[in-house]
């Protein structure tokens, strides 16, 4: 390992079309990471066929991982080599009004930012081939054998977890639990409904079970997704194409005026809008995940606020990387929480493209893409 | 007093055209109250202007009142004539899950119904004029010497409380009050804005100052609305017309991106909407207080909720009227609340029409109404 540091490092990387790429070491503040395990997520797909945003090509996707220090830069003392990490797309400076705040994991310095391609120290990528930059993604870039991350976009994890199953904590799995348990807070027996049953979906409504939900209703357009979440604790199925009235509609009736906690996972503006309106009157919660497109418009009558419903959202369920996940994995090792089901392929790097396939099929949850065969 | 009971009283009341009316017994669960102070909220203005709904005409406005319990129906024990209390628009039954949750106000029996003119028990109105019905309205119809109101909706308050100025916490005090306290919760040296500087808002401000803000931040499109708003703890004013670019934006510059917390009390959506866009990203709340019209939008982009804002709104500022307001009502025994201030104007109930000119030109606060001279 000590032979690669602070050198130059051929590797593969950028999804579908695999090159070899130059890793530059870590600068200031970063650590230079040994991707060994990543699975592709819903926001590299959205990012990829670019549909909100101005996209920056060629870049490197990825953002779900987990992987082992190899270098570090200047005047990063938390971290060292051989450490085991996960990488994660939102970072805590710890000094900023957002990381001082209990409620906010935006930190002002290393908060998503979907824009950037290059590293905030310099305003350079460390990725290039033949001398060409190639763009960073999301601060992580895991589709590489090696990325640089900022040090503060880095959580330290007990080295006995098992990586090829923690990885899901990097994004997808914290996601949605946290939406539940740190920011939806479902009270003990309460009516949980969870729009969309993807690898997020299905993590919130983990989060509902681990509350003490007693009913936890999926709302999924794809009626193949049913099956699998019964493992995930959901107990009721509704399929919005199965009604000729809105899905918010069919909630309420269920539920005798509606449920007491909504979790929108799908990344649909109506999704969105109908999670809102299926929350009861005097104490409903509605929580929004799914990164909407750009030219969404949420849209709803007043009324439904004034009649006491509360909406939220989240960007990674509310955790702060360095100091939440740590804990999130002990919670694993403890056996408070089941990551394993949510791991339902497995690919070497070489067949990343299955995992695309599978994805936009709707099939499985994450398939985990290995980087060394 | 005795004498009166169980008989048809005859009375003033209907605002703007003073007729005799008819007050009926109380019925079970009923009581009649003699109201000695009432005032115009503009919720009453609003519905008699029947911008948002299908007018039920002829009905007796009023709801901010303050009277003495004339007599009472079968099966009411906790009230008896003599009692001093407040008749509010929303009622708590104390049986539905709406009374049981310590998070709503909705009680499902008796909560704020801008649509029935008539009693629960039977269908039907106390108030008539030559044997033609008069419409309740909200459940209290305090323009009026006595009204008939169910009493689920009676706050039996301190009798040595003085009647003449409590009865503001009937309504628009205790909405704005506790849109703040109770519902947004500003922490402790944080900034709050303030849309509407009506009652309604003047008392969110209070709440404000209650709470420990250190900036509270006043917002009208009426200047002459600033110099009086400075009493009650506002320390700074935005005309939104005094800028060329949305108000939000305004916010968000001066406080270095944006308000810790802020309450609509204005019922303009555009105001809604600029009110939940001028809140920090991570931890901001806005309220929604001001009752939209029928046909208003709430339009914003769903990425504003995923950059964690959080929006709710309230009716009655989240107060359960017979186990929170005669607590309210020490508050102000103990001087921790002050409620002269709101009192700007007083008339006698023959001169109610200057009520309704001041809150139409805007002017004052609140018009006390006394029902005798
Ligand atoms: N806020 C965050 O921090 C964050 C982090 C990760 C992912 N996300 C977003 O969360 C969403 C889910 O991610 P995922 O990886 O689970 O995606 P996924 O594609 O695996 O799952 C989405 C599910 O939603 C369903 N769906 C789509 N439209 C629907 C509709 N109108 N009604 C009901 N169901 C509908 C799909 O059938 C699918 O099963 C995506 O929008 C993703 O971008 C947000
Ligand atoms: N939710 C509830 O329980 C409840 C209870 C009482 C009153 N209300 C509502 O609260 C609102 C305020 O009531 P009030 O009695 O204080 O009314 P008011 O008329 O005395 O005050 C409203 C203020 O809002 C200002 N305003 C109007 N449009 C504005 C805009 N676009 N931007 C900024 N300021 C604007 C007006 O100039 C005025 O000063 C009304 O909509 C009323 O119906 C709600
Ligand atoms: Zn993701
Ligand atoms: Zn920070
Ligand atoms: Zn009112
Ligand atoms: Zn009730």
């Amino acid at each position: 390992m000590a032979s690669t540091a602070n050198q130059i490092i051929h590797c593969k990387g950028k999804p579908l079309v695999i090159e070899e790429v130059v890793v530059a070491p870590p600068q200031a503040m970063e650590v230079r990471i040994k991707i060994l395990y990543t699975a592709l997520c819903h926001t590299d797909v959205y990012f990829w066929e670019a549909k909100g945003q101005s996209p920056l090509f060629p870049r490197i996707f990825g953002h779900e991982a987990g992987g082992i220090v190899e270098s570090v830069g200047e005047g990063v003392t938390e971290l060292k080599p051989g450490d085991h990490v996960l990488p994660i797309f939102t970072g805590e400076c710890r000094a900023c009004a957002h990381c001082k705040s209990e409620q906010s994991n935006m930190c002002e310095l290393l908060r998503i930012n979907t824009e950037r391609g290059v590293m905030i120290e310099d305003g350079k990528s460390r990725f290039s081939i033949k001398g060409q930059p190639i763009y960073h993604f999301l601060g992580t870039s895991t589709f590489s054998e090696y990325t640089v991350v900022h040090s503060g976009c880095v959580a330290k994890i007990n080295p006995s977890a098992p990586l090829d199953t923690v990885f899901v904590l990097s994004c997808g799995f914290c996601t949605g639990f946290g939406a539940t348990v740190n920011v939806a807070k479902p009270p003990k027996g309460s009516t949980v409904a969870v729009f969309g049953l993807g690898a997020v979906g299905l993590a919130a409504a983990e989060g509902a079970r681990f509350s003490g939900a007693s009913r936890i209703i999926g709302v999924d357009v794809n009626p193949n997704k049913f099956e699998q979440a019964k493992k995930f604790g959901v107990t009721e199925f509704v399929n919005p194409k199965d009604h000729n009235k809105p899905v918010q509609e069919v909630l309420v009736e269920m539920t005798n005026g509606g449920v007491d906690r909504s979790i929108e996972c799908t990344g649909n503006v109506q999704a969105m809008i109908s999670a809102f309106e299926s929350v009861h009157d005097g104490w409903g919660v509605a929580v929004l995940v799914g990164v909407p497109s750009k030219d969404d418009v949420f849209k709803t009558h007043p009324l439904n606020f004034l009649t006491e419903r509360t909406l939220k959202g989240t960007f990674y369920g509310n955790f702060k990387p360095r100091t939440d996940i740590p804990l999130v994995v002990e919670k694993y090792m403890n056996k408070e929480i089941e990551l394993e089901k949510f791991i339902t392929h497995s690919v070497p790097f070489s067949e990343i493209n299955t995992a695309f396939d599978l994805m936009l099929k709707g099939e499985g949850i994450r398939c985990l893409i290995r980087m060394k065969e």
